[in-house]
């Protein structure tokens, strides 16, 4: 019996041997296409500064979704086309003001602010109040009862000990998603956030919050840290003594027509089989969206590029989404999940870019233990290109829909996250801030992934 | 006889893991030492804004010197000193100018070049001759007949494809060390390179040349991708035609006297076996050394820092060593060597950051097999802060005589290496391009590795 069992084994370690093998060639086929023909790039450049900005339902956005169709088009997607969706309608309305004082001082001086997104205007007259700052919700609690007609400033550090920095996201973000709400309950204003970034300049970083709708839709700005610390020391040192005046010009319209942009290579063998690739197309408007999330969306059409320069003919069928409305309402990656769900479409896997256009470090994973130990026994493949771990931490927020509908097994792109949050939601989220290479990379390791997920299942 | 083992290996196994949690808990606090009260990006501030490009010999070199003499006191070296050695005193003296021309046509176009470090100038009249062009030292043989009068154009490619850009630049760095005298073998003029680097701009990048002594010392300079690309478009388009005018004014002073700095911290327990971490503290003179090296430099002495500030008594002696030269001589790095070696020092280890201010992702390392393994153990401590991998592949320049002298194992830090091309003794090596917390992941993985070999030694 010992000699059957030998010679499988060899056999087995063999043919994996030669996979491997093979597999490594491909990828650096991939690579090597990447690194020297790339478009990723020049992609990049066209739409951050042809279009720029892309909040979702602005004149940019739509512009960007027939870029996006026309891109994949020209990139070699064997049909193209866009899923219509409804979306939230937000707009900043004009220029964000504000300015502070210290009582019985005649000048007052400019605090550099960004509406949060969703946020509801001050009315034109702006409101001008007395400043209680709060450290944290415990703080808010404990003040409760002074907050009446006041401004509540939200001054919650971005904590710097955690070294992976969505944890220090993580930690912060509640302030700006849900601050104004808990300040209103208590007869707040307005609210001032603390931007959420340790970046070493001043810009404020916007973002969306949720309004508790029980409550008084109350004004919400972001402040960058420079003037965050000025107006804690004007507070400290004068307690009682400081007042604020904002005016923002934040409204909803109704809820209007957006799209998803869906291109997609057939599959040979598994035509009905779908594997997901994307990005989300929308940004926030003061910026132009270059690594949240341009790099998901060019990163998602260098793949398509790469694999049909190279006559790469996937198993599976591949889309590559450019999905509406991550950044204020996430219709657009549910949209594509209750589709899928709708029709009944099998997904294998769905993998998003929207951790920036940074070296890449690793993957997020959401799936079973079995699947997280399959991708895992990748990684000595992806090693060469910068990936060496691939946690247990989820995909993007795009896909995850499909993820909670269907099951899919899902993951995201996790590059270097120490710069992401010198950018998040801020104006200096420009073309000129991603690197070249750093965002060939992540489309590299993300092609990578997603070829070996289409030769072996998962 | 098996208890007493088990009994044994119990303990032993309680001691690794009592030991990896102290050391995991210390290393920790260095990090929150680093992140929360770090002043490794003050210090770079203050090094390249009030001082700047701090060539070897340089009024800016010496001002340096005194910088890092006071910077080391003020951050608790129990001693400092300035260790002398002899230095090249090599000078630009002046702008470098180039220009190129089609025959018949009237109009120079402006080259923007930088003189190689060490090269010596064109005189004032300048050298204006036709123009060669070689895409490899093969070529170079190939076309030897045709290029006494001429300037050689070496336009050999910056190699994308390698991941690890050090690679790329290992593998056309001889073009611009070796470049011009293997073209003043066959009588050319001058020679003009392609600069060592990926970047999307047209920056010229220098660095050291090294002259065969026994040919004609003819001038060299670099261009800038765009220029070589447009330099190589005008040759080819219109072959034999193409001028081009260069003026230089590069030469050398005699050998002069320069400092390596040096603080230190006196081992309690061994106080006779040294630990040395470095970085060099010249910088070419186009920009602000702000990667190379000042980076280097104030990871140096933010180790010293963090050290003092946690109360941490090292055993073995410590020594924070900003060496002179290593751009355009090596003589700071050789000097501290030889005199370790005719005063008969027992050097344990040396750790050099001399690869940029990036996000750290390992080291690499020059010893024995079992020394290697042994630092190779505690990756899982540095794997929190970055570092996933340790190789096998020498220390930094300024710390290899200690290895060739005296066989002290040696490592140098190995940050990600994607901009370091793009910056790289070009004129935009400047404190804008180095971000805060990558600053001080790349400090915060030194100490720690300080840490461990000053704890469990090599």
């Amino acid at each position: 019996m010992r000699k059957p069992t030998l010679l499988l084994f060899a056999f087995a370690f063999c043919f994996s041997a030669f996979s491997q093998k093979e597999d490594s060639i491909f990828i650096r086929k991939i690579a090597d296409e990447i690194l020297v023909n790339g478009k990723a790039y020049d992609n990049l450049h066209d739409l951050t500064k042809n279009i720029g900005g892309r909040l979702t339902a602005s004149p940019q956005f739509y512009k960007a979704e027939q870029w996006g169709l026309k891109t994949l088009q020209q990139s070699g997607a064997d049909k193209a086309w866009l899923q219509e969706c409804m979306v939230p309608h937000w707009v900043r309305g004009g220029k964000d003001e504000a300015s502070f004082n210290v009582y019985m001082k005649k000048n007052w001086a400019r605090l550099d602010v960004l509406a949060l997104g969703n946020s509801m205007g001050t009315g034109p007259k702006g409101i001008t109040a007395n400043v209680v700052e709060v450290k944290s919700f415990d703080d808010l609690e404990a003040k409760k009862d002074s907050i009446k007609g006041k401004i509540v400033f939200y001054n919650y550090k971005f904590n710097p000990t955690f070294i992976r920095t969505f944890q220090s996201y993580g930690d912060a973000v509640g302030y700006r998603g849900g601050g104004a709400s808990r300040a209103a309950k208590y007869g707040a204003l307005a609210v001032i956030v603390r931007s959420m970034s340790h970046s070493t300049d001043n810009n404020p970083h916007t973002g969306a919050l949720r309004y508790d709708t029980t409550l008084p839709k109350i004004p919400a700005v972001a402040i960058g840290l420079k003037d965050a610390d000025n107006l804690d020391y004007a507070l400290q040192s004068q307690p009682g003594q400081v007042k604020v005046s904002l005016k923002t010009n934040g409204h909803f319209f109704p809820d209007t027509i957006g799209h998803n942009v869906i291109g997609e290579l057939t599959g040979t063998e598994f035509p009905d089989q779908i594997i997901t690739i994307g990005g989300h197309l929308d940004s926030w408007d003061p910026a132009e969206g270059a690594h949240d999330d341009g790099a998901g969306v060019v990163h998602t059409i260098e793949i398509l590029r790469a694999f049909k320069a190279l006559g790469y003919k996937p198993k599976h069928t591949i889309r590559f989404v450019l999905f509406a409305n991550e950044e204020n309402g996430l219709r657009g990656g549910t949209k594509y999940a209750d589709e899928a769900k709708a029709k009944n479409e099998k997904h294998v896997f769905a993998l998003e870019s929207d951790a920036g256009g940074f070296t890449p470090r690793g993957f997020t994973f959401g799936g079973t233990p079995e699947q997280l130990k399959k991708v895992q026994s990748w990684i000595p493949l992806l090693y060469p290109y910068g990936v060496y771990e691939i946690t247990d931490g989820g995909g993007g927020a795009d896909v995850s829909p499909l993820n909670r509908n269907l099951k899919t097994p899902v993951a995201e792109l996790g590059p270097d996250s120490q710069r992401y949050f010198d950018y998040h939601h801020a104006r200096n989220d420009v073309f000129e801030n991603v690197n070249k290479r750093e965002l060939e990379l992540g489309a590299i390791n993300m092609a990578a992934l997603i070829y070996l997920v289409d030769k072996y299942g998962l």
